[in-house]
């Protein structure tokens, strides 16, 4: 009855999620009464109608997952997280989308007319005497023309891959950044970069060349029917060294696990997406020059060096700046008063920063991480507690909706996506290679590390790492981005079975692992480690103070403490309300523009502003880089980690220091209530 | 440098909403290298970075309207509201786009190719031996083809008007109904309903018909150049009495101007947009039979007040049935806990509202209305502390964002839109119209309510409501989602002007109006008026007892009660954890059923939860229908609006009732605060 209505409400809420299935009805004027047009109109309707089934299907699936997911956490299950819940019920929708729908659809005839010269990006088509515009879509190889006409059910839940970098990735990296635990992930940053840039790249290389040994097997034994280059080896390599440790870190935050190796492990996967991305992208953009394409090319590859980092550098400072401004705006307006605009502008500005990197040509989601990570750091202070809160639960829910979105489409491609190729040679071969590429990541780096550690990263630590590089959305993003080759869609079929693998089966072994490594759980994150038993401190239980003192020097080495004197004598006076006047860290020649930048709450209490300026952890020593003013009997007892501290060692410290040692603590109980995933109830500890 | 990595990152951020310009670029395998493909990546990558420039634009321009809104709020500027000046922010930036960038674009050349029957959804075409998918975008008619070859940045600009009414409406309307004012939206429920149906029927009638003599009086003197049917005048009186008073409320809002006026303004606003919705999509399926295919034919229009009652009560079913199934879902389950999952839960449940109306052929925005209200009235009281803040702060945003971009997309169509009629006799005749069709709205049905109600509805009142009449981002969503005709074309820039107009002038002029009514400001929502000069009483300071007493017999009318009654005993108590045990209400051989569904809460503090149930509001004598087993002395002068209520009267009433009256007070209040649209402060009282 209510159907002719329905003729000009085309599929746009779809447009938010399903672009793969877009066939947009034609609006028509009111005038002309002819039965094609009707049935046009017809088919249309019924186009739309059935888009609205497929996202339905998918919210569906999402509510079911939720309530799933629920019941777990009631029951306290811990062998499946959710993001493996919403891949089995993705499957099982696959199943029933696979099997258990008409395969065929009547009316998706292809047409084919000729072109001359190169295609179009709109076509006009005269069709009895009407015109219609089309869009171009893609190319299609010529051997797949037949499978664009396929069932229609299926080609409706295939969205473009495009909507998993574009529209769901972001808030999940977002999130990562503005959800980072600052206070240990700065402690362990020189280990972070390292396992993120080094590691990834060692894994990227390893996996590579294993791989490639493995296609040279499988073409001996006439298992590849197609070309697979090494440059395509590579490629796996990078996309598959995206780690995805969501199930682990949840785990870890459910059970309170040791807080350092949380925020190691969550800053290398979140930095190692973003270098996986990039990493990606340069060996794509790796085109050597003649004939023979895919030999090595010295130019080519120092071209995709400079690429990398040109990407890479380019994505941080979009992301960075456009989190500086947002500080600078946050700050300068009274804004707070007004939560509501605070967050809009917020949303807005962390929005533009994908934009404005795609607009320049680097990559959106790095930049959105970085400027997360600005956020944070920065904009966050100047906050209304209001739009604090709101901020981070608007990303949050973003990032729970979008992730687990990701790992139930992950189910469902298993069955409904249409160009599956299962290789079992290949597939042996990748997980040996991801296994041998995560240990030569790991333990060479962790030995390296160790050398200039103050804390040493003990076996324990490294086995839970090597055991923790799962892989997730980030490698199916990147796998399913292009699957037009042979090689292409040999590649995305394996790393959906690895992420399939690692988050049920590896993910579920989380807790066994825990303990029989035992590794401490049930830590407050407000706490600093006992000053005993530190799994941390196994090795150096005999340190003597003057080692010590040398190994801090080593870590807190002179780029990390320029840092941070700069960020905290500049930085953070200018972009916040917090940190010492401007007046009296600037020269005295800029006193003007210094008494401008300065927030006016920074006079009024100094003393207690920084409480705020706690994200970056000191070191003995420091202070007296940053505070000049205050001569700091640094004992090298001192510092928040040591064996040996005493209460009466402690007592002796300098005021500012214990101030701002107290404000750590302060500081991160916010960071951390911030950076926990969801809200478990907090009175099982394991 | 980084430009050829961007080939493969086309333009998804901007289906989000930038559906007008979307270009897909071509996803093609590695191992070709033919020049032209190249020259195809470097347009797509173009296209690509062009969207983005042009989102971009848009977030820019909001960010600039949140930075003003905020100075004027800051300022205390009240004659432009954020819409107003969202508009003029757009027309600002359409101005420049529209005279600032070059005019033409070289690569976009139609092509065109005859097909012998109706148009296929996707298109196969083979150029120089490659084969690209197209997709259906919409028919052109003949005379516009060349338009299709324009201004590239005014067609990025440009998105696909069902953006609007599929994406940006839902979460507005979403909103509206999640925070009506309860309380003072059902003591006003049957003026509400009478002014939405009622009003806006006759208001659609009179203003099809003046324009229909409008347009006549325009062909005698040769001003109209194609045709204009009746059933377009009908239309566009359908899309032009969907009142927007969102500047007229917030400037209430932050007066806090009369409660009833404001609950009666908002709500006849929410359900005049459902109404007009509906009533459009009715005139639209207006197709008598036969040749003469636009005079009157007595079986189309009886079925299209069917098409319009099918659709309403579909939508409304369906919007009411998720938000039921929400409801208890989150009352038997435990979900409460975990707030996160609890408000994804809800986001999913209400965006399926939407697909699931889409998908039965209903309208989705309609039932996200009903949805939003039966989530206010019954889910809301499940959820958690938190959850209530998220959500409702989570709509807030998404309200925010989705009503400024519109208003400010309105200013930027102005300029860029291509096809712009105006006509001056036709808009000068549409002023006239829509005031004509508003008193012939306002005043007659205000005299008939009148004789119905107990407090009056004042004449200030009903000039205020005359001069609240506003046009906003309905009319313009509907005007323009067919733009197709001649006709449709100039109700399109006709509607435009009219909510330019009605926002800027009207809107500004409120705060004035207000003081020349001597409407009441700086009213408490959480207390009743004060017995004496309210302005609702002015008409009936002489009432006697017992008059009053018909009087509210005649407004609580039987079918109210029937449904308060049924709400309260036995909807509430089976769907939230409040209302009485289902036992005491049910007969005594549902007794298993009963139990079963009664919150196990309700039996701990009945007493207690009694406060929760608190969004319907009493008038005398209802409560001996609701609490059988209590007797109260309806004293005839009890009830909250009474002009002659003392204290001791007041004392001598039931516990019961006097329970539920200190309860409606209390809950009143976190409604008033769900109700804020943006946060002022509050010292200001005028």
């Amino acid at each position: 009855m209510a159907e002719p209505l329905r003729r000009r409400l085309p599929l746009l809420p779809l447009l938010l999620l399903a672009a793969g299935g877009l066939r947009a009805a034609e609006r028509s004027g009111g005038s002309s009464s002819a039965m094609e047009e009707l049935a046009t109109e017809k088919e249309a309707e019924e186009s739309h109608r059935q888009d609205s089934v497929s996202l339905l299907t998918f919210i569906l699936l999402l509510t079911l997952t939720i309530l799933t997911i629920w019941l777990f956490k009631h029951r306290r299950v811990r062998f499946l997280h959710e993001t493996g819940l919403a891949m089995i019920y993705g499957l099982i929708v696959g199943v029933i989308l696979r099997y258990g729908t008409p395969s065929t659809s009547g009316h998706d005839k292809p047409f084919s007319c000729s072109q001359e010269d190169r295609p179009f990006t709109t076509l006009l088509v005269n069709v009895s005497g009407k015109f219609f515009e089309y869009t171009l879509k893609g190319e299609i190889s010529p051997g797949k023309i037949h499978n664009v006409e396929q069932n229609d059910m299926l080609r409706k839940v295939t969205f473009d891959p495009e909507v998993f970098f574009n529209i769901l990735l972001p808030p999940i990296i977002f999130h990562a950044g503005y959800s980072l635990k600052k206070r240990h992930f700065f402690r362990n940053l020189g280990s972070i970069l390292a396992y993120a840039f080094l590691g990834t790249a060692v894994s990227c290389f390893i996996i590579g060349n294993l791989m490639y040994g493995v296609v040279k097997l499988m073409k001996l034994v006439g298992q590849l029917s197609d070309k697979f280059y090494y440059t395509d080896c590579l490629l796996f390599g990078a996309i598959i060294s995206a780690t995805d440790p969501v199930t682990v870190l949840a785990i870890f935050n459910e059970l309170h696990a040791d807080v350092d190796l949380y925020a190691v492990l969550f800053g290398e996967s979140v930095l190692n997406d973003a270098v996986a991305i990039v990493l990606s992208s340069s060996i794509v953009a790796y085109q050597p020059t003649g004939e023979n394409t895919h030999a090595f090319d010295a130019a080519a590859f120092f071209k995709s060096v400079g690429v990398f980092l040109g990407i890479f550098s380019g994505s941080f400072m979009m992301g960075a700046v456009t989190g500086v401004v947002t500080a600078l705006v946050t700050k300068f307006t009274k804004l707070h008063c007004f939560p509501l605009l605070e967050t809009a502008l917020f949303f807005l500005m962390s929005w533009s920063t994908f934009l404005l990197a795609e607009a320049c040509g680097f990559t959106g989601v790095v930049a959105v991480l970085f400027c997360g990570i600005t956020q944070a750091h920065y904009t966050y202070n100047n906050l209304s507690v209001e739009s604090r809160s709101r901020t981070k639960q608007l990303f949050e829910v973003l990032h729970f909706l979008a992730e687990n979105f990701i790992f139930s489409y992950m189910g469902l491609a298993l069955f409904t996506f249409q160009k599956h190729i299962f290789s079992p040679v290949f597939i042996i071969g990748a997980f040996v290679a991801i296994f041998l590429g995560r240990a030569a990541h790991i333990y060479p780096l962790s030995f390296l590390l160790n050398l200039g550690r103050r804390h040493k990263i003990s076996w324990s630590f490294q086995h839970m790492m090597m055991f923790s590089g799962l892989r997730g959305a980030m490698a199916f993003a990147l796998a399913i981005r292009d699957t037009a080759t042979y090689s292409h869609q040999m590649m995305f079929s394996t790393t959906l079975l690895i992420v399939f693998f690692t988050v049920w089966i590896v993910g579920g072994g989380t807790t066994p692992m825990l303990s029989w490594l035992n590794i401490r759980v049930g830590v407050d994150p407000d706490q600093d480690p006992p000053p005993t038993n530190d799994s941390f401190q196994v090795l150096q239980g005999d340190g003597q103070d003057s080692a010590q003192r040398n190994r801090t020097k080593q870590e807190s080495a002179w780029l990390f403490r320029l840092w941070y004197s700069f960020d905290h004598n500049y930085l953070k006076p200018i972009l916040t309300h917090s940190g010492p006047p401007l007046t009296t860290t600037l020269p005295s020649w800029c006193g003007l523009i210094a008494r401008c930048l300065t927030s006016p709450q920074v006079y009024d209490n100094q003393e207690q502003l920084r409480e705020e300026d706690s994200d970056f952890i000191l070191n003995d020593g420091d202070l007296t880089v940053t505070y000049g003013d205050t001569t700091i009997t640094a004992n090298g007892s001192s510092g928040p980690h040591t064996a040996t501290t005493n209460l009466d060692s402690r007592r002796t410290k300098s005021s500012s220091e214990e101030a701002l040692e107290r404000d750590l603590g302060a500081a991160d109980h916010e960071v951390t209530s911030r950076g926990t995933r969801l809200v478990f109830p907090l009175e099982y500890n394991a």
